[in-house]
This record gives structure tokens, sequence and C-alpha cells, in this order.
């Protein structure tokens, strides 16, 4: 594939003379409340600010433990090289201006999205946060706890803190990674008319800065609360709460995460698909025209909702994704260390922090290795961008291996057990290559140079039915492989870490847990790197509908559309990583929130037995709420698209002329219609996930007490919880995995397969595709962030269950 | 709608001039080689060899219980009803020879298939008896047990005989199912002619002989067992074993049953479904010809499919139901009144047979009371079929509740807790409430009368692609109800039966198990009735096959399609029902399951903790079984389709003169590919089913003795069975939801509505529907068998989980 020679020397063909029909649509440029606070601030005075934020934080980390100051160090660092690589993005041009005009657009559209559905949410977080804290300063406490000062009034405080920092946290999360990708896409675009790899380069950088941030906000958002608890309750002075216990505290902070993720990730996740379903069906299937053309009205909306569906969503899931392992993780750390009476506890508690900044340091060499080709004059053939990918990859695994085996021996070091460090680095190994098996089978099932998405193209040639038909039983079928490979590594982490040689009092094992916990963090110590994959996506494909609908010439859209097919293979690579660490992450919040409901209900609880009626009743509910979750998300997609279909044949009716672009659609209509239509339906889905568990767990509660069963209402909401967990990896196996194999099975016969594009093959194919967006769009991604939020929930609600 | 004069005067209209093609392609009439040799004896010797059977059976019985022989009475008289059902069925005329010809073509076909299909099972069968042999032989077994007379030997030889008992048997049913449906169908096609309502008698008659049959031969079947085991092992004779034991030994009949019926219902829903969608995918979509057109090479295939799909595998289906069901209660009858130390427990053992006997006294009624017109010479506007069917169901119902109520009073009254039968009459009232509930339900969300198919129908006039997200988010949600239905009532039944007064020694409540068998007794109360609408289905289907093919008038045509719409509708609420109940049987199975353990295990075995990482991982794979089967069920289906529309379209290509009645199309062709391909497609997804309970808990329990946890595979295998049981129950329901809304989304769609037969939006409605094929008709009543499949599996493998 050759750059073709008018992009360099500007010649730009005849497409030039078309008409250009891009609407000067830009609103007022919004700017969020705070930004125009510190804009107003001297830079001085900032500074000074900052400087003193930094200095009280770094006091407080110094007074916690010499590994928080370690922690805050590398965020920071990893914050300047954030800003470095904005400012590297930034600094590449932003290309004609029609390319400049329509990426206003899409930032004006996606900017206005963002603020109506954070401000939706935000209401919801706290009305929520009340509710948590009338819970709390009702609950009843221990009188250990009164006594360590963690009385009534102090953790209902502590519990809404969390959970309205992790709640605003998700919230910048989700902003930083939309903020960049507005304005990267149409730099890629626009570096896409000189050279691919530049084109590469910027992209994966933008998705790096977010990464970077997203990671290290979760990180250093965990250290600072974790510090300050420390330092504010006095922690491990004689007569105050041990340090073991601590990190329950931050539950509610995973909690604060996992809330906001649901509802960005639902809100944009339908945006997104409906946008999409709508334009394709109305575009591609009747009038057939090609994807992103300018004149379908309903392409603006589309391009923005790849910024709030894929990048602000999925950056808002990742940062909740790190946050609910970090403390799962540091929760099972304090409690072995409890019960071994380990005597300095911090390394088993801080090691999931250190993990994670060593992942920021890792992910950061991964992302630079990624160069631009040495001498843009020199014209040479296209390097595959997978590969390049691929390689950075590799470098970064490499060097997660070797900072997690030397994080395992600094940490978990202990005269106990002198080859403990040993096993829970093997479990850290066990957890990297669980990650790296799960990337390649996600390969294997939705990559077309493998079988099955080969067959799934076979399929689509004997008409709709049997191309449908395919790809469900392909995607059901793949979830056989991952539920093995995860079900071994669970096995084989808790065997490992039940053997370290670690034991309780009475000289039973103990590490199994925690074993578990270790290969969690080992399958998310390239997060990081994961995620700035993830991020290169959606900004590949904005900057390929930005080059289409600019009429760059054929060559230029050719290299977006290599970039926007890489997109979409990391795209699900990242869904398969995702789930595989919520599975894990879900385990372990399910042991701390039995631990939990045994410190409040004063009584051991380390059963769930699902011989008990009313626990498999709790049990079947789980797993309907998944299904019913599932069906709302979809269908929500599926009625929006109904709406923009109707709006997009009535312009295309009333304004005959917009087809010889002699008249201009209406993109505003359409981004409204979506826009409005996706803040309506989230709350649906989302609210029955928030709801669910409480009104569960309340209702057999008080069955519970007129039936003569204490702490039913905990044990139907812990079967409900594991049933919801094992249902929604295997619905979101399904639902990702067969969204991507039909995507690409319709790429694939776009590549000239069984008739090529055109033929009746194809529009099976695309009618695939057209199902497949919602499944792994909207409902498949939810899902992910959904079981962990039930898992922090209730974490967070036991109080109301006993 | 008015039955045109035409039909009745004889006069048959244009259509006969139109050429007739069909072939005449009887091959030998096939004869089972039972019926061979019964044929070859001589009448009077076998009526003496029948009486002296019944005198044996009798005797056997009279020396059992009073009530065996109450049980054995109604099955004989329900036999001779079913005798002249279908002596009345088979006297009515076979209409004109054109019929005749399909219908013989249809009959060859389906019991070529079911000769070939059933030769491969019985092999299967014979291998896994051999199995089981081995395995009881090499057991371990209890002192007691050996000094009851229950040593290695004779256990072993009582499951192996109860197993290939219940495999024939379930045989029988679906050969019977079978039988009737390819002699009914073109004795309906020739009534149609005449007249609906007798059209609909002819078809209700045949069901009813066939649903008399089966649940008789399951009840019979598990008496005659049961009163052999009793009188052979010398039960409650002092020294030997209880009588409360005995139903442990049943367990290998309703193994057999339900290994039978899974590759029945395997092996025939794909041949019905790839033939249906083979059929329609080039016949409806491509060229245009309609349903059941005899051009259409696949049209016979379709039709056999119909027989061996619906009829022989749905006989064996309710039949393994209904025995499943039988044995689980009287083993928790058994476990019960032991535990409650009741002077006489038969009338809790015996109870289920008891109840089933009433059903198909009640049953027999409700299918008599379905009449044929007074006078046929009289022009009366037609019935809703519906309406008729409905009323006889509301009798049956009725006579339920009262039998229902009667029997608890006359079996279950003790001295012990006299107010026990009237609690246990309300856990019946719940069950058969449950079941008219769910009836509702699935009513709600196939009937196009009601909003969610009117919703699907609207999304298919926006595409294909909305259509199918359409419907799979319809389907999704039609999980909930039913979930919550089931739900209340486990909840409701078991706390009804616990109250009831029947105490433990210690004073504990223990009926609460047994309240929720008796509220699965109450579900399938009716069951027969139920099956009869079920059967009247497809023989409803084949008859309009048979007036298409035979080029009836249009009026015959409108009475067929009227009743064929019935069918659906009925088939789709049978499956709801046989889904409510499997949920229930295998909730009480394991139970008994747990209790086998703790036998064998001689250590107590009432908890399954899924907070135990193995056990969780038993769930996950539990799960993930059931996803895994329904892919492969599936892609079964769609691989087949392939096949046929690749043939159909050759023959089209090689034959132009197909088109204009010129050539004959090659039938047999299409019907020997979905023939060899169904029986290929059906072992691997049976396969699995069988052997991976088996494989993951000897894996578990090997890792569990290197471990050092005891009981860890019989542990495992528990979660894996709850697990399946949830996931089964919920996919099963999304399945046959799915599928029955898309079916009848299209037949709305035909009555005129979005533009009706032809247009856009019924080309994306057929999608869905044959998209539906397979989800409804193959991987969703599979689902059904395979949960009670598990369920009796591990109940009858326990002893190599320890």
């Amino acid at each position: 594939m050759m750059i073709d020679d008018d992009v360099e020397t500007g010649n730009l063909g005849p497409y030039q003379e078309r008409p250009r029909i891009f609407p000067d649509m830009r609103s007022k440029p919004y700017n969020p409340l705070i930004f125009r606070v510190f804009k107003r601030i001297n830079v001085r005075v900032l500074f000074i600010l900052l400087l003193l934020g930094f200095g009280g934080i770094f006091y407080i980390g110094a007074r916690t433990s010499p590994i928080i100051v370690f922690v805050f160090t590398v965020c920071i660092f990893s914050f300047l090289l954030s800003i470095y690589l904005t400012k590297w993005v930034l600094s590449k041009d932003e290309g004609p201006p029609e390319m400049v005009q329509i990426s206003d657009a899409i930032r004006d559209g996606a900017e206005g999205f963002f603020r109506t559905q954070y401000s939706t949410i935000s209401k919801m977080a706290l009305l929520l946060a009340l509710v948590i804290l009338c819970i709390y300063l009702f609950r009843s406490t221990t009188p250990q706890q009164e006594s360590s000062g963690l009385g009534r009034s102090t953790s209902a405080y502590i519990t809404v803190a969390a959970f309205l920092l992790g709640a605003l946290c998700s919230g910048v999360a989700g902003y930083v990674g939309m903020w960049v990708s507005v304005r990267a896409n149409v730099r890629v675009s626009s570096a896409a008319r000189r050279s691919a790899r530049e084109a590469l380069q910027i992209a994966v950088r933008a998705g790096g800065f977010s990464a970077l941030v997203v990671v290290g906000m979760a990180v250093i958002g965990v250290a600072i609360l974790y510090a300050t608890f420390y330092v504010w309750l006095g922690v491990d002075s004689p007569g105050s709460m041990k340090v073991t216990d601590l990190p329950l505290l931050l539950v509610g902070y995973g909690f604060g995460a996992s809330f906001v993720a649901l509802f960005a990730q639902l809100g944009g996740g339908i945006y997104t698909k409906a946008a999409d379903v709508g334009a394709d069906l109305v575009g591609k299937v009747e009038q057939g025209i090609p994807e992103d053309d300018p004149r379908n009205p309903a392409v603006i909306a589309d391009l923005v909702g790849d910024n709030v569906g894929d990048c602000a969503a999925r950056g808002a899931d990742l940062f909740e994704s790190i946050a609910a392992e970090i403390i799962s993780a540091m929760i099972l750390g304090g409690t072995m260390a409890k019960r071994c009476k380990i005597e300095d506890p911090s390394g088993f508690i801080l090691f999931p922090l250190v993990v994670h900044s060593f992942d920021l340091i890792i992910s950061s060499v991964g992302i630079l290795s990624i160069k631009s080709t040495r001498d843009s004059s020199v014209k040479s053939p296209m390097e595959d961008p997978m590969a390049i990918l691929q390689k950075g990859y590799s470098i970064t695994i490499f060097l997660a291996v070797l900072t997690f085996v030397a994080s395992t021996y600094w940490m978990l070091y202990t005269e106990q057990a002198p080859s403990a460090w040993v096993h829970f680095a093997l479990c850290g190994l066990v957890g990297i290559t669980t990650a790296y098996i799960f990337v390649w089978i996600t390969q294997y099932y939705t990559d077309y140079k493998h079988g099955p998405v080969r067959a799934l193209a076979l399929a689509s040639s004997t008409g709709h039915g049997t191309n449908i038909i395919a790809g469900v039983s392909l995607g059901l079928e793949a979830t056989a492989l991952p539920v093995l490979v995860i079900s071994v590594s669970i096995v084989s982490a808790f065997w490992l870490g039940n053997t370290s040689g670690l034991v309780d009092e009475a000289g039973n094992p103990t590490g199994g847990l925690f074993g578990t916990a270790v290969a969690t963090m080992g399958m998310l110590s390239t997060a990081a790197y994961v995620l700035t994959m993830d991020m290169f996506g959606p900004i590949a494909d904005n900057a390929g509908g930005i080059v289409e609908m600019s009429q760059q010439p054929e060559s230029v859209r050719e290299i977006t559309d290599v970039l926007d097919a890489v997109g979409n293979t990391t795209k699900a690579t990242t869904k398969g990583f995702a789930i595989g660490s919520a599975a894990l992450a879900s385990f372990l919040l399910f042991s701390a929130y039995m631990d939990e409901v045994a410190t409040f209900a004063r009584e051991p609880f380390t059963q769930v037995d699902i011989a008990i009626p009313e626990v498999f009743v709790g049990g079947l509910l789980g797993s309907m709420l998944i299904f019913l979750f599932s069906a709302w998300a979809c269908s929500a997609v599926g009625r929006t698209a109904q709406e923009v279909v109707k709006e997009v044949r009535r312009q295309f009716i009333e304004r005959p002329g917009i087809m010889d672009y002699k008249e201009k659609p209406d993109y505003g209509r359409c981004v409204a219609i979506v826009a409005s239509a996706s803040l309506r339906e989230m709350i649906k889905p989302g609210v029955l996930a928030i709801i669910s568990p409480i009104v569960v767990g309340v209702v057999f509660r008080i069955l519970g007490h007129y039936t003569g069963h204490p702490l039913l209402g905990a044990k139907v909401v812990a079967a409900m919880l594991m049933f919801a967990t094992v249902s929604g990896i295997l619905m979101a196996l399904f639902l990702n995995t067969a969204g991507g194999a039909w995507d690409n099975a319709k790429k694939y016969i776009e590549t000239g397969a069984y008739g090529g594009k055109g033929s009746d093959c194809h529009k099976a194919a695309i009618t695939g595709d057209t199902v497949g967006d919602p499944f792994k769009d909207t409902a498949g991604p939810s899902l992910h962030v959904l079981i962990k939020m039930l898992a922090t929930i209730t974490l967070v609600m036991a109080p109301v269950f006993l």
C-alpha cells in the first residue's frame, strides 16, 4: 500500500470540484466550570497552589508509608508524561478547514452530550450519596468499631466521601478520554494525508495520554484516600483501628467509580450504537451510500457516538476496573495479613498500588516505543499497524513479568513464609498468561484470519437468517474456552496461594484467596498499555470518518481504513481482557462482602449454601437480572435506532437535493434525537441494576425475620451476586464475541470474499453487523461494569441486608 | 371466516387443471420388529398373553399397596380409551389419492429417520448401560445396604434394568407420538375440506391418543418398577430395606428416559428446523413461492421434520418430564416420611402416581369435551379453535383442582399433623396457578394480540437488523416474569410445606421440600391435556402442508392455516409449561442427589458452598455447558440448513422445469441430506451433555484427593448442576420466547400489517422467523431435557464422584 503522490504535493484531485456542504455548526465552545475557574486564576497562584497540594499529599504519604511516597512519585511523573504527550499531540496540525469544521461539529456534539449526561449522572450520584449517608447513620456498629474511632457518623462520612470521590474521578476519567479523542481525531486525519506511521503515532499517543491519566488517577485516588484515612484515624496507634481493616473503608470509592461508569457506558453505548445502526440501515442498506458519507444526516451523530461511547465510557470503565481490583486485593491482603499475624502487613496491603505504579512505568515505555518513521520524505511500504502495536505490547509484557517478580519480592517477602513471594510471583504469571491467552482466544474468534469468522462469512452467503444463526452460535460457543481458562487460573492461583506457606494461628493455609487476587493483578499489570490500544480504536475510527466526510482521496482513506480495522481488533481484545479481570475481581469482592457481613452480624458468615430454596431463588434472580439488563440495553439501542431511521428517511424524502450534494442535511436533529433518547433510555437498565440487589436483600431480610432465618437477606444477596457474576461473564463474552465476529465477517466480505461489496452476501453480513453493534458496544461492555457494580453495591449496602 | 360452498359441493375449482407432480415415492412400509412379532402371533394367544401379563401386574400390585392397584386400573382404562381414540381417528377417510401419496411420502420419511435415529440411540444406550453396570459393580456399599439385600450386584442390576426400561419406554413414547401424527395429518387435511370443526376434532383426538399413552406409560412404568422391586426385595419385612428408601432405586428409569429424550429432541429438532430453514430461505425468500409449495424440493423433508421433531421428540420429552417429576417427588416423599417417622409412608411416596392417575382421567374428560359440530350440513361461522381448546383446558383445570384437593386428603392425611394435607393442597394450588400464569405470560410475549409481538413487527419495518435486535431483546426480557413467578412459587410452596406441622425427631419442620414437590405435581396435574394441545400443533401444521401440496382450494387452506396458527400458540405455551416444571423438578432432583451422596459418603452432605473457589468454578462450568450446548445445537441447524439451501438451489438450476411444474423435484435427496446430517450433528452436543458432568466430577474428585478436600468432586458437580439449571431455564425461556415471537410477528405482518406479504418488512420478519426456528424448536426444547438429564445423570453417577 503506497501513499499517493498527490497527497504529498497537495494536489488533492478531482474531489475538490465536488460541492462542499459541511455546515458551520459550531456553537459556543464549552469549558467545564472547573476549567473556567482554573483559567481565571493567575498562573503563579495556580502553581503555588499545586505545589502546596502536592506537598500536603507527600507529607501525608510520608507519615503513612514510604511505599505510598513511591506510588505518589510514580503517579505524578506519569501525569507529567501525559502532559507531554498531550502537548505533542496538540502541536500537530489540524489539516484543512473542512476537516476542522467537521471536527468542531463532532467536538460540540460530544461535549454537549457529555455535559447533559454527566449532569444527570451527578444528580443521581448525589441522591445515592444521601441514601448511603442515611443508611450508615442509622446502622448499628460494634463496640470495637466505636472504640477505634469508627463510630456511626465517622464511617458514614468516610463511605460517602469515598463514594463521591470515586464518582468524581470516574467522571473525570471519562471526560479526559473524550477530551483528547475529539482533539486527536482531526490531527490523525490530517497526518494520514502525509504518512500512515505518523497517523498511527498520534492516535497511540493520544490514547496513551488518557490511559496514563485514567490508571494514574485510579492509583493516586486510592493512595490518597488510604493515606488520609491512615493519618486521620491514627491507624495502628494503640486503641484505634488496625491497618489491616483500613482497606474496607475504601469500598465506597469503588462503588462510586462503578456507579458512574455504569451510566457512562449505558448512555454512551446507546448513543453510539443507535446512531451507527440508524445511519447504516438507511445510508448503507437502503440508499447504498458509503459509511460516513457527508450526505447521511446521521453521520455526525455517529462520529460523536464514537467519542462518547467508546472513549468516554471506556475510560470510566477501565478506571473502575482498576479501582475495584486494587481495593478488593487490598482488602484480601489485609484480611490475610491479619489472620497470619504478619508483623508488617503494609506490604500485603499496598502491593496492588505498587503493581500499578510499575504498570504506569512499563506502559509508558511501551507507548513511547511506537515511533514515527525515521524520515517521512522517504517512501516506504506501510508496515502492518497491528504488528507495531503488538511489538509494543510484547515489550510491555516482558517488562511486566520482570517488574512483577521484583515487586513480589519487595512487598511480599516475609520471614514467616520465606518462599511465599515465589508462589505469589507465580500467581502473577498465571494472571499475565491468562490475559495473554484471553487476547489470543478473542482474536481467534473475531479476526477474519481464522476459521470461525470465515465460517460466519460463508454462512452469510446463504442469507440473512443463516448469518444470524451462525453468529449467535459462534458467540455462544466462544464462551467455552475463556471459561475454561478462567477456571484453570482461579483454581491454580488459589492452590499456589494456599501452598505458599502462610498459615493462620490454627495452622490452616490461608493464602489461597490472596493468590487469586495476585493473579488478577497480574492480569491487569499492563492495563495502561491495553487501555492505550483500546482508546486508539475510536480515535482511528473518527479520523476515518473525518477523512471520508471531507472527501479526501482514496489513498488517505485507505490508511485510515487500515488503522480502523486494527482498532476493531484491539477493541475486541480489550473487552476480553476487561471481562476476564471482572470475573476475578468480582470473585474477590464477593469474599470481601462475606467478611463485611460477618463483621456487621458479629457471627461467622463463611458459607452460601445454594441448597436452601431461598438462596437458590436468589441465584435465579441474579441470573435473570443479567438477562433483563441485557434486554433493556439492546432494546434501547433498537428503539432509538428506529427513531434515527425515521428521521433520516424523512430528511431524504423532504430534501431530495441531499443526494446530489445540493441540499445540506440537518445533522443537528439527528444529534439531538440520539442524545435525548439515550439519556432517557439509560435510566431504566441503570436503575434496575442498582435497585434489584437492594430490593431482593431487604425483601428476604424481612422474610427471614418472619420465618426465623437469620442472615437470610445477606445469603440471598450473596447467591444473587455469584449467579449474576457467572451469567454476566458468559453473557458478556457471548455478546462481545458475536458482535466482533459479525463486524469482521462483514469486513472480510468487503475484501472481496463471497461476492464482495454490494452482493447479497454482503447485505446479509451488514445485517449481522447491525445486530452485533448493540451486543458488543452497549450491552456487553455495560455488563462488565454491572458485574463489578453489583459486587461493590452489595458491599456498601451490606448493613441493610441484616 | 366462512367455509366456501364449493368445498361442500365437491366443486374444487380451477386448481384441478394444474399439473400434478407428486411422486409415487412409497418404499416398503416399515413395521418395527416388535409389531411384526405381535402380528404373527395368533390373536387369541395374544389376548391370553395380555391377560396373563395384566394379571401378573395386578397380583404384584395387590401385594404392594391398594393404591398401586388403583393406579394400574386407571392406566389400563386410559390405554383402552386411547385405543378407542386411535380407532376413531383411523376410521376417518384419507381424502383423494394425491393427499394419500403425499402423506405416504411423509410417513416413509419419518419412519425411515426414526428407525435410523433410534438404532443409533439404542446402541449408545446399551453402551451407557454397560458403563453404569461396571460403575455399580465396583462401587463401595454400606453395611446396611448389604444387609438389606441391596448388595453391589443387586443394585447394579436394578439400576441398569431401570435405565433400560426408561430408555425403552421413552423410545416407545416417541414412536407413538409419531405413529399417530403421520396417520392423522392426512385425515385432518381431508376433513378440512368438509368442516373446520371436524378437522380440529381429529387433530385433538390424535393428539389425545398419544398424550394418554405417553402419560399412562410414564405412570405405569414407574408403578410396575416400584411394585416389582417392592415384592422382589421383600421391602418392609424385618431386616430388609425400608419402603422409604425404595424410590431412590427408580432413578435409573428417569435417567434412561431423559437420555433417550435428549437425543430424540436433538436429532428431531435439528432435522425439522434444518429442513424448514433450508426450504424457506430458497423457496420463500429467493424464489418467492409459498410455504409447502410442491415445487420446493425440500418440502417433504420439512413435513417429515414436523413429525420427527415435534411429535416424536415432544412425546419423549413430556414422558421424561413426567417420569423425572414422579420419581423425584417419590424420593422426597420417602425421605420426609422417614424423617418424620410417619407410620404408613406409602401415601407420601405414592402420591405422585395418584395425581397423575387423576390427570389421565380429567384430561380424558377435557379431550372428549371437544366435540364435532352438531350438524355438519348446517353452515355456521367457524368458531375460534383456540377458544374451543381453551374451554377444554378450563374444564380440565377445574377438575384438576377438585381431584388434587381430594387426593391430598386421601393420601397425605396423617394423625401426626392433621392439617398437613390442607397445606399440601395449597401447594398444589400454587403449582396449578403457576402453570396457568406461565401459559398466560408465554401468550403475552408470543401472541400477536399483545404489545411485544406488535412492537417486534414494527421493528421489522426498519429492516432485518432492527428486527433481530428487537427479537433478541424481547426474548431476553421475557425471562423476567417467569423467573419471578417460579421464585414466588418455590418460596411459597416451601413455606407452606414447612408450616404443615410435619416435624422430625428434633422438632424441626421438614415438609418444605415436599411442599415444593407437591407444587410441581400441581403444575403437571393437567399434563395429558397440555400434551394433547401440544401434539395438536404439528398435526395441524402437517395437514396444512398436505393441503398446500395437493393444491386444494383457498378455503381449505384457510381452515388449516387457522388450525396451524393455534398450534403455534399451544406449542409455545407447552414449552413454557415444560420449562417451569423442569426448573422445579431439577431443584427436587438436586436434593435427592445430596441425599444420595450423603448415603454413599457416609457423612452428612447438606451444603453446597459457592464461596469455595473450586465450587464456584463448577458453577462457571455448569453455566458454560448451557451456552456451549445451545451453540452447538443452533450451529448444527445452521450448517445442515446451508447444505439444504445448496441442494435446493442446485435442483432449481439443474432442473429449470420445476418452477413450471414440468419437472419433478427430487424430494428424496433433501430427505436423505437432512436425515444423515441431523444424525451426525446430534452426537456432538448430546455427548457433551453426558460427558461434562462426569469429567468435571472425576477431575475435581482427583484434585480434592490430592489437596485434601473430601467430597470436592461431589460438591463441584452439585454447583455445576445448580448453575446449569438456572442458566438453562433462562436460556430456554429466551430461546423459546424469541423464536415464538418472531414466528408470530411474521404471521401478524402476513395479516396485512406494515405492508403485508411480500413487503420489505415481511422479508425482515422472515429472517427473524428463520433465526427463531433453531431457537425455539432445537436448542430451546433440548435444554428442557438437558436440565433434567443433568440432574438424573449426576444422581446415577454419584458413586464416581466420591
